[in-house]
């Protein structure tokens, strides 16, 4: 009886340790799955001791990434690393935590590919011009704010572009981008094939930014379809670079086909933007400044003065809709350093 | 009879005049088309007032670019600002015109886009990460030699890539560009449609190079073709990206194909680089470093001293060409600054 008792008591013993371990294995996945979204998607990564996030000179290995952008909540992107210090310096101003003795320091300092900055819970990250070079920073980034175990992330790409039919400096927050055939499309070549991937990006937060630019109430703001291209010449229907085979009324119907299709705005990053942070859970959007009527010309023949001031409203409306929506996070708890 | 005799003096003063305007004019044409090649396609550009290079910072209105680039007989361009900023340092001391008070001054400051410098008859431009990038930079590229009216000049991009069975840190010259299908051409989208476009650059001077690289004897060189892709992460079959749907075989399977079709190295640029380069005239190389072997892995681990090293090679490469081919150039002239 003793020898039974015995191995019931061992029996509840296991089961109790196989519950326990069960439970906490259970709650860790919850936790991986809805407390930290999963923003990678590629089963190799775990099998990595490092991951050296090359183009940003940065790695799991050398920097403790949950510790330097754990509290990330909102990431800006843009084509220019000016562009991205003067936001940081903007939005810092913006959230009352601008240091007149803090230089903003360039995170990836030990590499020229692209420039990243932080304020608070605000990124600010480069992307140089066109897809190739904004899907390698995205690649990485999203890989980082995998790292650094980052939720509820929202990431905005602030930029410039051509508008069509829209007066110089309307700001266009992207309702859908779509390619040169104007349809929502962004094709990923994988292994020498073509995979097709959505450019949604999320319109409650579009809809959010355009009832923004309407309490700021300082410029134009539309929404509208974005045409991405992988040229700024050619490939843009441009009658300005060093080869051009088609006339004026070529270029004007392509256009005006393009307006039909409820293309506002021309850049070059957007589609492989949506159609990444769409794959990854985040929550995006695309806003941009028009420089130039394309139906009315090519160059952009504005002073400096002017297209630095249309340039920086995007950074004005973005810098904005991050005070407000921290305003509201923080509503209820003591951390009022943002607002 | 002297009515006669003065209208016969008036018409062969008159012919007289038309003759010489027409020779002039011939000669005008004539020195145009093969003294100053046309290294631009684009009726358009003669009826614009000034032409704004915007990505540049510079223009035929601002700038007296004759003056300022008229001398330029080779032009080297790679990815990294930092990169081209060195090779500048590096081929002044080559041709002895080194000034060690000069600080090489960025010709692009009014612009963080790229950045460009000059010594001599070398013009040294950078132009970001992938195809789009590179585009715009050679778009404005072309448009400078030509309102500069250089003649016989020799563009060279020196870059990084991924190698495919080869040590690291091998040189490849870049026989012919191919995509990620192996195939050599360039799909340039033009008013919403695809023009394919070859991707042949020049032989005898990739040929050129490899001997010099014999003669150089410092690294191992050796001639391929360069597969050239639109992403860097699925693009290159990684899977070290923040997404991979494929395995470690598909991978390998992939590379080997591209071995079986002669591609020594992977990078972003060369099929547009070669395609806009054949189109303007312009003799054009690729030489890149490979900086990892693809066969063996995906994550650029070696340390920054060794990579460094590796990307200094194209460099000295390019650097003893050009010192070598202005040797030949200038041989028989009293200009022997450069050599």
């Amino acid at each position: 009886k003793v020898g039974l008792f015995y191995s019931f008591t061992v029996m509840v013993r296991c089961a109790g340790i196989t519950i326990y371990y069960c439970a906490t294995l259970v709650l860790k996945l919850w936790c991986i799955h809805f407390l930290f979204p999963i923003y990678v998607h590629n089963p190799h990564l775990d099998a990595l001791k490092d991951d050296i996030l090359y183009h940003f000179s940065l790695g799991t290995g050398s920097h403790n990434l949950p510790a330097m952008f754990g509290d990330v909540k909102f990431v800006c992107v843009g084509g220019s690393p000016w562009r991205m210090k003067s936001f940081t310096e903007f939005i810092a101003a913006e959230l009352a935590m601008e240091d007149p003795k803090s230089e903003y320091p360039n995170i990836c300092a030990g590499t020229d590919r692209y420039a990243m900055y932080k304020v608070g819970p605000v990124l600010s990250v480069s992307h140089g011009m066109g897809i190739p070079s904004i899907a390698i920073m995205l690649h990485e980034l999203i890989k980082l704010l995998h790292h650094a175990h980052c939720t509820d992330v929202t990431i905005i790409r602030i930029g410039t572009s051509g508008g069509i039919g829209l007066e110089p400096g309307t700001v266009v927050v992207t309702k859908q981008s779509v390619d040169a055939t104007f349809q929502p499309k962004f094709e990923q070549v994988i292994l020498g094939k073509t995979v097709v991937r959505s450019t949604d990006l999320d319109q409650s937060l579009a809809q959010e930014l355009l009832q923004c630019s309407k309490r700021l109430n300082q410029f134009e703001t539309v929404i509208g379809n974005t045409m991405c291209t992988l040229d700024f010449y050619e490939g843009q229907a441009r009658l300005d670079g060093a080869f051009c085979s088609y006339t004026e009324a070529d270029k004007q119907e392509y256009l005006l086909k393009a307006k039909e299709a409820e293309v506002c705005n021309i850049e070059m990053e957007s589609s492989v933007f949506a159609a990444m942070c769409k794959l990854s859970g985040l929550r995006a959007a695309v806003v941009c400044v028009t420089l130039l009527d394309r139906l009315k010309g090519d160059q952009l023949s504005s002073s400096h003065e002017v297209l630095n001031n249309y340039q920086l409203r995007p950074q004005k409306l973005v810098g904005s809709y991050i005070k407000q929506s921290l305003a509201f996070f923080l509503y209820n708890t003591q951390n009022t350093s943002y607002l």
